[in-house]
């Protein structure tokens, strides 16, 4: 039995493996988030100095690029480190494939900036340019979370790349609402941009709440500077109902400070995630070690054991039977980790189906994307099943639904 | 775009290295292959050798035991190897917990063949501690198989698997047949069990079918030796109604005979599906080394490129307009393999989910397992729904069900 206790071993130490790999991810995690703040804050700044015509944040804009490029370095030396490194990542092509993306974004970087400077680009190109960049860091996040084989991390991943996801799109009804507040003035299609807009924070902040720690998700509602929800919506009202309310060259200013303090807090929030994440994983492995190290005494006991030779047959039968039980309580851990992991995965599969469901009913329908998703809740009320049941429901009937697809 | 290049290389490196692994895992599977058949083997022997009062496959059986100790030492190395090999398997912990069962069994088969020498065993039990070795070996390969990244390779792994799967329980019917016609006695039970054994047969080759490349497929149909089929189909009549017709004391030999023809065939397909596994890996990992030449090449071009320095500006546009092509069409290919192994998934969950609601009928309902099949083939067929959606809204209902779980 001492060739079972070998390979029980093994399995320890490849579990040992795949926590100190997530543990790595969670540190580029970490980096790449702190850029990605970085670069969301070019991004509010640039926009106000590109509407401004150069007038505003033109210093602030200069010292926010060296901060950005500050926090550039670590996050390349975290990629070059998993090229280099010695562990192959089970979902390694898709990961380089985002961080070649990237990569081909911050080489774009310095002639964006050169375009900004001169003022030879609208705020708006600017902003995709910069949400481009944003969206291909998250993408890295995306890949680092998607492979985790530790439920408990897998989790922690999810739920912390989803409210980056979130703050992101915190980000963009920033520029958004700077960009209308600065010209006085907003159309149908630039209202419906920004309801769509808070409804994704929204959507993206509901996937956080499910899979985040109790503890964390109701500290991070704490987080928010106190009166700036009240604020925020105050000045969403505005300005979705400008063409009818007076004029205010002072909301461009108010709205991006109460939108940059909200930022800034989700920042703080995500720095706790990254943070817990962190431990999370120094927590697992510290305990694996810790078993590891008893396994492997008890195989040097068996080694040691008076009348332990190379057959089997003539070792303590006691040794065998715990070695056997061993193996059993292993073998139940790993079933019990690998149907939690189902279970995040099912939950993830079934958000996927209500994106695709949603898409349908747009196409077929011509609906906005937020009544396609108000129209599935009232289906599911009404039928009295959950939202996901009814979105498959609806896919599995996509080619009989009337209309033709957009 | 030089840095952008370099992960493309080196997304290109991790599909290799994955599918290193995976040629790695097919020579595994195909040793473990040929041990399991030659321990399906050593287990008929032993059955007719014990049942027999040791009369007959005395000599057979000792040949049969150096062959299958001749087998033993390949998979022992391959487990060795993936043990101190260099990569990490991102299903390590599971698989190795899998082997450290195997070797237990294996430790004890020196145990066992003595106590059969002695015939100091039921053809019962031995027939069941043999097929607990099988099992453990079986559940190697499907760990291996678990966790392949490419569709292709883990259609074709999901395939072998299933094939093995149903060649074992040919192997158990085999078993159970002989100890019934060397009894010449059959009860109710007897009989259940036995359909059970067929119908598991059936739907592991189904799998086997769905996964499996249809030449291939083709081909394993077209490997039973002529009139088999109809023989065992015969003696399978004659066995489920031993109790109404005239007893034969030759049945036991010819039912051991058909079923070994059948199982051998079954080996020589196994070996065929294996060996196709082989090449499939070989074949990828071949286009994929040529593929990275390809952008190697590009990446030192890029270098060499007149006015290529270290500003990415300075580089030919036209190279890097090249370079983001690539790496948006391997993000595409990568996206398509994604989606195509999460549909590989989709169908293994859906036979999942069928298995679990059959469970829930059988025990709510008090139903065999063949019957409880049938009605939710039935439901499908009345609903014209598919019988994965019967299952699952079956489970979703399993709370509600008259009737109490067993």
């Amino acid at each position: 039995m001492k060739s079972g206790l070998q390979f029980l071993l093994a399995a320890r130490r490849s579990e040992i493996t795949e926590l100190e790999r997530l543990s790595r991810s969670s540190a580029l995690v970490g980096a790449v988030g702190a850029l990605t703040h970085a670069v969301q804050r070019e991004r509010g700044i640039t926009n106000v100095f590109l509407a401004s015509g150069g007038e505003r944040f033109g210093p602030l804009r200069l010292e926010q690029i060296a901060q950005t490029d500050g926090l550039r370095q670590p996050v390349l030396d975290a990629f070059e480190a998993l090229d280099s490194g010695p562990d192959h990542h089970p979902n390694g092509a898709r990961l380089f494939n985002r961080i070649a993306g990237v990569m081909h974004e911050l080489d774009g970087l310095a002639a964006l900036r050169a375009q900004v400077a001169q003022q030879r680009m609208t705020p708006r190109a600017a902003t995709e340019a910069y949400s481009r960049l944003v969206g291909g860091l998250l993408a890295v996040v995306f890949e680092a979370a998607d492979s985790a084989g530790d439920p408990a991390i897998a989790r922690a991943l999810v739920a912390l790349f989803n409210f980056m996801q979130g703050k992101e799109f915190a980000g963009q009804e920033r520029a958004h609402g700077a960009a209308v507040f600065a010209s006085l003035h907003i159309d149908a299609p630039q209202v419906a941009r920004w309801r769509h807009l808070v409804e994704l924070q929204q959507q993206a902040f509901d996937v956080f709440r499910d899979f985040a720690d109790p503890a964390l998700a109701s500290v991070a509602q704490g987080q928010q500077p106190p009166g700036n929800d009240a604020e925020v919506e105050r000045l969403r009202h505005v300005g979705w109902t400008l063409g009818q309310l007076a004029m205010d060259e002072g909301l461009a200013s108010r709205w991006y400070d109460a939108m940059t303090a909200r930022i800034d807090a989700m920042r703080a929030t995500e720095e706790l995630l990254a943070s817990h994440l962190r431990s999370l994983c120094a927590h697992k492995i510290e305990e694996a070690r810790a078993l590891l190290q008893d396994e492997a005494a008890l195989l040097a006991g068996s080694a040691a054991a008076p009348g332990a030779g190379d057959l089997p047959a003539r070792l303590a039968p006691q040794l065998e039977r715990s070695v056997l039980a061993l193996v059993q309580e292993q073998s139940q851990r790993l079933q019990a980790m690998g149907e939690e992991l189902e279970a995040v995965r099912a939950t993830l599969n079934e958000r996927k189906l209500i994106e695709r469901a949603k898409g349908v009913l747009m196409a077929h329908r011509q609906l906005s994307e937020e009544d396609a998703y108000k129209l599935m809740r009232q289906m599911a009320m009404n039928q009295k099943r959950r939202i996901g049941d009814v979105a498959e429901a609806l896919l599995s009937m996509a080619e009989v639904l009337p209309g033709k697809p957009r």
